[in-house]
């Protein structure tokens, strides 16, 4: 696998990768790679002909009292990982190759980013467009993998392609959990082992809520309260939201009816973590649309949402 | 001349070129084409293997009480005009194929879109920015040419371009103008010949604020109170602003040293017009940085700034 820290450098090979007929696969990340990133960099590998992952921790899209400077940060690890998930590209450029100078520009995408994480995080869905439309400028055409655990940020990712034509088609992965069903996320390695039991709250009351929609509840309120009340039943996690929304738009609908997701997030003490799931009301088709995993995708010894749902 | 009016057969249509080795060459416009346009066709023609004239007539950079449905169009003259200019390929799509939906992306650049025609006239450059990120992106890696006309929209450009580290060589090209002084605008059309008269009045005050310029006045405040005096003495012309400020930051400096741009925007009846001129203090170096055209580019039948200032 081949390291590249320069856009210029990124730019030929990849443009030199096309020119020679072959398909590229992006994996943007912060690092800190687990499963759950190794899981993309095994479908881009199994979908495209070559595969370049990207490590680089966006200031931009941190909070001025977020964790940017505790963010974990291990180059060598996460190459170590990239290059056994088959990445053949490793783009991990320093904040003054990405920045030379203090950037003025900003994309903002509107609607799918607003409410949940943009309520609790203001400017951070503008930071992360920001970067995406940048990453996507410097790599060019390819497929690009992201996933669904950050399932607002996978819509604003969408949205900004097809709103800026960006020549880019976004892939949405299933989230990779743990066996006792924690999702996995870099800031799992903030929790004690204590904190870690107590996180697990939040996939219990993601199921919960899944199965009062499977069994027929279909106001939005009721299941966003049912997961409230078991998440608050939790003494050292303080919750954040709670949410039953239209997958598509991000919103509550006055009825739930065929698709849903479900959305939680919440402090476990100084550590916010997120999660979510697919459900359905009772009588309606499967979605098979690209929101979701092909059959082809598997992830070798840990569940995802996917293998969950069949 | 190939007409295209789709995103995808234009993107295929470029990628074709590129993957033949030939260098692209961009010309956006909103139509109403004039020797302005005109020159950066040829420019491009001049400098790329095939060159594509964008006709778009952009609605997010007009306000609610613009001229957007005023706004000339006439797509058969254009083609003509672009085609006798050399251009191989004119992309005029209808603004159903750029917006399927209603957008919820904005590209919005501090900075250098603030002050003068950013404060006349708000949305405009976010609305410019979006729509040029998008026709980049459809476009591919190019180099793209713009009028020194439109002064601050260029710096506008140049500076996303930079910060989304988009593929693309920003070419800024020297204004055109009739023998009288004129600018060409677009606009220019909504003009009787009693007002095109009074509009000369512009091209006047930033000649004579060059001239203070150039014999030693530093005061920035003095040059654009200058400017604005000579404006208001022209009773059918309405000032909108005149500045003296620095071309890369478009900030009025503390005092003037080296290159300046002086910019004025005006009502002539109930049409808005704008214009600017390059000025140099005494003693200044003569500027060749890639802000300036080149030795190379001739507008044929026009006077432009580059041959006023030679």
């Amino acid at each position: 696998m081949r390291v590249i820290d320069t856009v210029t450098e990124l730019r030929a090979a990849l443009d030199a990768e096309r020119a020679a007929g072959r398909a590229v696969g992006l994996v943007p990340t912060m690092g800190a790679l687990h499963e759950g990133h190794l899981s993309l960099v095994r479908r881009a590998v199994a979908e495209c002909d070559v595969v370049c992952a990207t490590v680089f921790v966006n200031p931009l899209q941190f909070g001025p009292h977020e964790d940017f400077d505790a963010y974990p940060r291990d180059l060598d690890t996460d190459a170590a990982l990239a290059a056994g998930a088959g990445a053949a590209l490793l783009f991990a450029p320093l904040t003054a190759e990405m920045f030379p100078a203090e950037p003025c520009t900003t994309v903002h995408v509107a609607g799918v980013s607003e409410g949940m994480e943009g309520a609790s995080r203001p400017g951070h869905f503008d930071g992360v467009a920001t970067i995406v439309t940048k990453l996507f400028a410097i790599a060019g055409p390819c497929r690009a993998y992201f996933g669904e655990k950050d399932f607002q940020q996978l819509a604003v990712v969408r949205q900004l392609v097809r709103d800026l034509s960006l020549p880019v088609d976004v892939v949405g992965c299933p989230t990779v959990r743990d066996v006792d069903g924690l999702a996995l996320s870099s800031r799992n390695a903030y929790l004690t082992a204590e904190q870690r039991q107590s996180a697990l709250v939040l996939h219990r009351a993601l199921c919960a809520g899944a199965a009062a929609v499977a069994a027929g509840e279909t106001d939005p309120a009721t299941v966003a309260e049912l997961m409230a009340s078991i998440v608050a039943a939790e003494p050292e996690v303080q919750l954040d939201y709670a949410e039953a929304v239209d997958p598509r738009t991000l919103r509550r609908p006055a009825a739930l009816d065929g698709e849903v997701r479900l959305l939680v997030a919440a402090r476990v003490g100084t550590t916010r973590l997120i999660d979510n799931l697919g459900a359905r009301t009772p009588g309606a088709a499967p979605n098979h649309d690209h929101h979701h995993p092909e059959q082809g995708a598997t992830v070798p010894a840990a569940r995802t949402d996917h293998q969950e749902s069949h």
